[in-house]
């Protein structure tokens, strides 16, 4: 397996100056992302403080990213990261498809803004999960409920139905559905997970589910599910100045290491924690 | 007299990043610096790591940030600032011309990279200072010496000619000099400031100067001597992740607190600079 120097999870203004940065100094890099690059970037109606850009919709500043990176070559891979384990020389990254392999990680991930649904802390790891595909043997013949934020949930309750007995899509967002059609599409609010020592039920506004498991799909998962050992602080990534998090070979950058919630921000930390993976690469090269 | 909420002393990426969110944030806030922004801004011959821009010469990034400002309004006062008191509620700031106060100080200096002159440290007050029009008084009728880096320096041997009974002047770079015609002109290397308790002499590659006084005069003084008290960690101002220095009210950032030296992280640490002193104003608001 190819491995790479520096893998970058995000494609926000933190993840595409963290690429920027790493492919100037040579470093074999991938980015995960998506296409749009980022849903904060896109929805911003007008930005006034981003230095050189005044008054720019978030769409056209998108547009000068997209042109940046096109210049340089970066590609987004338009992948969602499930799961990163430190395996000590190097950091093993799982995506629905596929497993890559990377010396250093920098998380770019931005921040997820919606509430938790009630019970859905409580019964983490007991029912409630973050990444379908990745559990979705445990559910053989079994119930489940997902609850989508985005357009890329759907293909993940698809995936499960091919292996649950039976599967609820319960979607946060209006869109043309594409779903299995053995697929019970519930469009309600969710507003509680109830079960004693696992999940038994979803409550919504109008009706109830009984359920084996229920996923939680949004654009990302809670950074310290996603990297197991991951030290946080307050709903955030710990990092030090570096950029650096408790994990060696592991930085982060933008909206996930804390406020405030700015692109200049988010894009100053990025170039910070790549020139920082930069430097560990070269100290560690044998 | 007037006292501004925020006064950033620097007008590189930094301090008007600082700047626009500053007055985005409806803060009254005034910017010291120079007409051409950044002497290293305006020196780089194409800049790739600036998201947004790829492959602009410097002058062209310059131009784009002027027009940012200009666009907000936002005027740089090109006056270079000599010292900042910190008084408890307000900070005294003082330039060559003018004395002002504001509630808070954001410090954006960037990084003197010149070497300083053997025996400068050694003698640093005790002959040897940074600010010519401060110290003027105290060499009244006595000789000095002026090591200039830049043109700006040539008023402030002009006006240390009023009061001293001599003046020699040290350019370290090439232009017309305008200067006073009692002041002595020496091209010529320094080499080493030398005396026992205090400055007896500057020794230059081909001659020496007996002189009772040495200034140095730079794009800016060191951060500790500009702001007495400030805490200092290899080099550079110590700061926190909300860019706080150990002075209550006093922000710093950009190059001024630490590697890399680059535009991205210097523009990304002033918003996040600004936006952590306009916390601080509107908590300590009555
Ligand atoms: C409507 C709106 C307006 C705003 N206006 C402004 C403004 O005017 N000025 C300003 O400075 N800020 C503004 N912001 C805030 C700004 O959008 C964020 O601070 C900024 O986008 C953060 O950048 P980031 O790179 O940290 O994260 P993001 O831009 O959020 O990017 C993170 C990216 O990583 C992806 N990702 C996350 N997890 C994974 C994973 N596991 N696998 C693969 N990809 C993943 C996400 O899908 C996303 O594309 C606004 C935000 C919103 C929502
Ligand atoms: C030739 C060259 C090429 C470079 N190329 C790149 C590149 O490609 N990419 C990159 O990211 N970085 C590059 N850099 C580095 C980059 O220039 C700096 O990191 C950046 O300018 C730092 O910004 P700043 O706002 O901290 O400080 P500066 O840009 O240095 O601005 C500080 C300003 O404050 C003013 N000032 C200081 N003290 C006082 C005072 N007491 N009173 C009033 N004003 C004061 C100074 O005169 C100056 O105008 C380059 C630097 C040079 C020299």
């Amino acid at each position: 397996m190819d491995r790479y120097d520096i893998a970058i999870i995000g494609s926000g203004p933190a993840g595409l100056e963290a690429a920027i940065n790493a492919k100037i100094r040579n470093k074999k890099t991938i980015v995960f992302g998506n296409d749009n690059l980022s849903k904060s970037l896109v929805l911003a109606p007008k930005i006034n403080n981003y230095l050189g850009f005044f008054g720019l919709p978030g769409t056209e500043l998108k547009n000068k990213f997209k042109e940046h990176i096109d210049k340089m070559d970066i590609a987004i891979n338009a992948e969602k990261v499930n799961n990163i384990y430190a395996m000590g020389e190097y950091f093993s990254i799982m995506t629905s498809k596929e497993n890559y392999e990377a010396k250093t990680v920098i998380l770019a991930l931005g921040m997820e803004h919606t509430k938790p649904v009630k019970g859905e802390d409580i019964l983490l790891g007991r029912g409630v999960g973050y990444c379908a595909t990745c559990d979705a043997p445990l559910y053989k013949e079994k119930i489940v409920a997902i609850i989508g934020y985005n357009k890329e949930a759907e293909s993940e309750a698809n995936y499960v139905s091919e292996i649950a007995s039976k599967v609820y899509y319960v979607p946060m967002y209006k869109d043309e559905y594409q779903l299995n059609s053995n697929i019970e599409l519930v469009k309600d609010s969710p507003v509680e997970i109830i079960g004693q020592n696992k999940v038994e039920k979803l409550i919504l506004r109008s009706t109830e589910i009984a359920t084996d498991g229920v996923f939680v799909l949004k654009d990302s998962a809670p950074p310290e599910q996603l990297v197991p050992g991951l030290e946080m602080e307050d709903k955030h990534i710990k990092v030090n100045r570096k950029m650096e998090t408790n994990i060696q070979g592991c930085y982060a950058a933008g909206d996930c290491t804390g406020r405030p919630y700015q692109y200049m921000k988010a894009a100053g930390e990025g170039q910070v924690a790549a020139l920082n993976a930069v430097e560990y690469l070269n100290q560690n090269r044998e």
